[in-house]
């Protein structure tokens, strides 16, 4: 367990800039959890489990409308800071994301009193803070402009060459659902777009399955 | 001169929690500038004027397509603080906003290297720093959830009667134009809609001029 705590100490950029003290509370109080795939770990202000580093494994986070559907704004990989987990230590954070193992996924925990009670005393802590805050509001930046200046058939493209490199195969095991909820479209709106991929032999359909066939035919049309 | 500063004080949400040094410092550097109606302040990664404090006037922030399409992503009144015209200050924002003034208007800037400065070894300004830039977030974030889930007629309902409540009054002198590069669409999707609107009996449409006949009608379509 002390090992383990040492590992995490190497993915804290500003370790070396806490006193004694403010690294006894870290180390005494961090928590170590394995969520399993499909788990939601946080949901809007209604959660606040801390600060988390991924461990292994994969986490997405993603809004939801009032009827129900959804758009990814950011993933999470390993040794990957996840703020939002702890976003009731801001005031200011104004809005909800949902955040759910896409894999299973193992955390570690610095609880939010914790966290927050250290980030009010260390500037460097408060600035690293800031550092990843400004890192996931890029990503939302990042996603605004592909909303509105991209057409879905590039987005669908670029979301299939993400999930073939995160898998590391062309066979990507997804469903029409789950894209649409990654890109915040309808189920029948993506089917159709992959049926036109599908015509145009860049992918092959088949039950819970998409397979790339022309994986440069579809990054001119993602880069476009 | 000092009697305005003494202004800009009473402004600055952690001034008491600074040290006398770092308050001189702040008081040594600070500027005051008056910035023209369109005139742009700020653009991209190649400015970073500073901090920023609207003391009157009208602030926009908006990003722009490769094509020059442009969509408003927040804007800024009296005693509303900027960090986007200090974004140097922070490694992680990787994205590029423009800055420009909506109305002529006046500023208080504390210079980025003096608030740099500060940030690092103060960290209740760090930890300010954090709020005002959740704050940004949280606005991007209520822009994503409007593009995503609000069709156009509801978002340019709102928009109308968001102008109309800044300017107070009903007659806003705008064109078709401006208000596309507010919601990120074309001038001739914003005309159609219009003079749907204007058929509907809720506005009235003149060169350079939409007034506003029904507001509850307005307002009913923008809130649903």
């Amino acid at each position: 367990m002390r090992g383990a705590n040492m590992d995490f100490v190497s993915y804290f950029p500003v370790w070396s800039k806490l006193t004694d003290g403010q690294k006894d509370r870290i180390l005494a109080s961090l928590l170590t959890r394995t969520i399993e795939k499909g788990s939601v770990i946080h949901s809007g202000s209604m959660d606040c489990i801390g600060l988390v580093l991924v461990k292994t494994g994969q986490l997405r986070a993603y809004i939801l409308s009032e009827e129900g559907r959804e758009i990814t704004i950011y993933r999470l990989f390993d040794v990957d800071m996840c703020l939002m987990t702890a976003s009731c230590m801001i005031r200011s954070i104004q809005f909800d994301v949902t955040i759910e193992a896409e894999k299973d996924t193992e955390l570690w925990v610095i609880p939010a009193e914790t966290y927050k009670s250290i980030m009010e005393e260390s500037a460097p802590v408060a600035n690293y803070t800031n550092e990843l805050m400004a890192t996931r509001f890029s990503d939302v930046m990042w996603l605004v402009e592909q909303i509105m200046w991209k057409s879905l058939d590039k987005r669908v493209a670029a979301f299939l060459l993400e999930e073939a490199s995160i898998e590391g195969t062309n066979e990507i095991k997804i469903t029409h659902e789950i894209i649409a909820n990654h890109l915040g479209t309808h189920r029948e709106v993506i089917t159709r777009m992959l049926r036109y991929f599908q015509n145009e032999g860049m992918v092959k359909l088949s039950r819970g399955m998409v397979t790339i066939l022309d994986a440069e035919k579809l990054e001119a049309l993602g880069d476009g």
